[in-house]
């Protein structure tokens, strides 16, 4: 086990009725005049804003209204935001949606009170040294940002999408009602059950040793995810399930699973590729990649992929042969997938196989030139994953 | 699920050597002059407590010494902190030591700053609103306290012991080096595994429905005490046992895996009554009163007492007859714990069955005069479960 340190400031409000407790929040972590951020009209259209600013209204704390975050967050709408609050002189966020407002809303908190183009803060030019304080009301379980140290946004204008990870990025609060997620579509529901399975998978899969407590606790979470994103997709309504999948989602990407051990997040990074070209969701690209990633690095750890497929699908260990347990736990992985909608394919997800070799180039890699951690991969063995998919 | 609010404020810096980060912590939470509060001997005789003075010294960070902190924390030893902190002038505690030194120190930073007899915050008289910055540096896998909401203090002359629960009970920093339990005997160690079981179990058994993820995560944290306990026990000096134990004893006990359900703890107080009456060691306390109190109240909810087989111990189900899997879990518990050198009677304890009613008599209720949530109970029930244990 790595030596590690942890800090979870994120204060959690879970349950029903929940975002009622906006207004008070706010006005606890000092706010007296918010920029609300929320996505599109649907928020508008349940009540859900309602609700949310007329607690604000009886908290006494002023807000000024920013509608429109998409999925794959844009800089346009993050300058936007920074534009409005420095206009309005705001001096909170309260982001009201799912991953993407929540973490376009952490670059308009940060860029509001940085002197240069917040881009610097995301491709790594400077530092974040402060930001407003912000909170959110989740409407999905998917990206975890309600309580991570992650962000990510897309620049329009070179398609680059880049991941910031800092402690500034942890909401000071995350109001968490699973009733607001009763109107989303089952597809919505199946992209956010795999992207937070893929944020478990990005830990799970470690060179580490000795992380058992951490292994126990990633398989946990994912056997979570297995039982109840089958039932929320075929019910968005049912409150159990939907609740399951949120409180999952926060643990699975806040680090709570992850401490002490290396990360690998190659999958991340070359999803990010799929949905900055074609604008698919985040989990859909997920759902092709990530197996195809398994498939190309089961012989780096065969022991580590048969623990998973006992751990985590139930298979029956095959002693004589760990590697067929390997792959049998990778099969059962597309084959849950493929139960909640996703899809596994190129074809399936509408991407082409003349785009690979552009994609592969833009991946996000380290300072060595490389993507990943659990196998540090190049352009090529990039290309090749992306081959694996597009079958 | 129950709605929940969850806060974790205390930052946690684990690893071997982060014991000289204490210095710099105390200064980061504003802590100029620190009241160092320690256990026995061995801190001093292993170095821990010149290590520890070092990084204030070289922080800047001035302090005085107050030992003597034993098990099962006495009031007379809070009296004396809190007369030390206010001649002293101190403005912020580090505990250094095990959750007897934590919870002790709990109370002196509590204490130190409300205008009367520290015992008012234990006994209900008075809610706590406000304490000195605390930090603690762990040398024992086994209360949580470095987390947790909590703090158990006995009072000498009347022999009660009361927990106080409330969000400034929990640190605003734990330092934990796993090296720093190396020279605990494997009886500690083993007290502390079964403390740490017993805050899941508290946990694990709920009449709350649909609570799957809080119930994963309670299994894969007691497979892990299951797991490394042993090994830990065999070799104190085993930094891979010693690094789970300690981290899953804090997982335990700061409610990472009991949001949004509700706990039992009527093996806790019914066990403080025989800590506070022969001064045996908490976890060894636990070993007796827990298997009691769950072969007393299998029959309230089979099922639930499977699952806990089956998931946690492996037990294989027996669908004919589930009553047969849970008393197979309940006796692969007494087994395990059996195991590790764990007593599992009134016997083997040192207890007197002549003891049993005014120990049940004694035992801490709610305002309805029971005891526990899954099954409330009353003296002569306390007493029943305490007969068991006597066998």
């Amino acid at each position: 086990m790595l030596n590690f340190e942890f800090t979870l400031p994120t204060k959690f409000l879970f349950g029903r009725g929940t975002e009622s407790l906006a207004g008070q929040e706010l006005k606890a972590v000092g706010g007296t005049r918010a920029l609300i951020h929320y996505g599109g009209g649907s928020a508008v259209r349940s009540g859900l804003l309602d609700r949310v600013t007329k607690s604000l209204d009886e908290a006494g704390v002023e807000y000024v209204l920013l509608g429109g975050a998409v999925p794959n967050p844009r800089d346009s709408k993050v300058y936007e935001g920074i534009a409005l609050v420095r206009k309005e002189k705001c001096d909170c966020i309260l982001a009201v949606g799912g991953g993407s407002a929540i973490d376009s809303a952490k670059a308009i908190a940060h860029g509001s009170v940085y002197d240069g183009d917040f881009w610097d803060l995301w491709s790594g030019k400077a530092p974040v040294t402060k930001t407003l304080p912000l909170g959110c009301v989740l409407t999905l379980s998917a990206t975890g940002s309600e309580s991570s140290n992650s962000s990510v946004i897309m620049q329009e204008k070179t398609k680059l999408k880049r991941g910031l990870n800092t402690p500034l990025n942890r909401p000071l609060f995350a109001i968490m009602n699973p009733e607001l997620t009763f109107t989303l579509p089952p597809y919505q529901v199946a992209c956010g059950a795999t992207d937070i399975m893929a944020h478990i998978m990005e830990r799970y899969f470690t060179n580490e040793k000795e992380v058992a407590v951490t292994d126990h606790l990633c398989e946990a979470l994912l056997k979570t995810v297995i039982q109840f994103a089958p039932i929320a997709y075929k019910d968005p309504t049912n409150y159990d399930a939907q609740a399951q999948l949120m409180w999952t989602g926060t643990l699975a990407h806040n680090n709570t699973c992850g401490v002490g051990r290396e990360g690998d997040w190659a999958s991340h990074q070359i999803e990010h590729e799929l949905s900055a070209m074609y604008d698919v969701a985040h989990g859909a690209g997920l759902a092709v990649v990530f197996p195809a990633w398994m498939r190309y690095n089961l012989d780096h750890d065969v022991n580590r992929f048969a623990q998973f497929a006992v751990n985590v699908y139930g298979v029956e260990m095959n002693f004589d042969n760990p590697r067929e347990t390997a792959l049998r736990g990778i099969e059962r992985h597309e084959a849950f997938l493929k139960s909640i909608g996703m899809p596994l394919t190129f074809k399936e997800l509408g991407a082409k196989t003349e785009d690979i070799p552009a994609m592969a180039k833009n991946v996000k890699r380290g300072p060595d030139g490389k993507t990943g951690q659990f196998v540090k991969l190049d352009t090529k063995e990039i290309e090749e994953i992306f081959r694996i998919a597009d079958r």
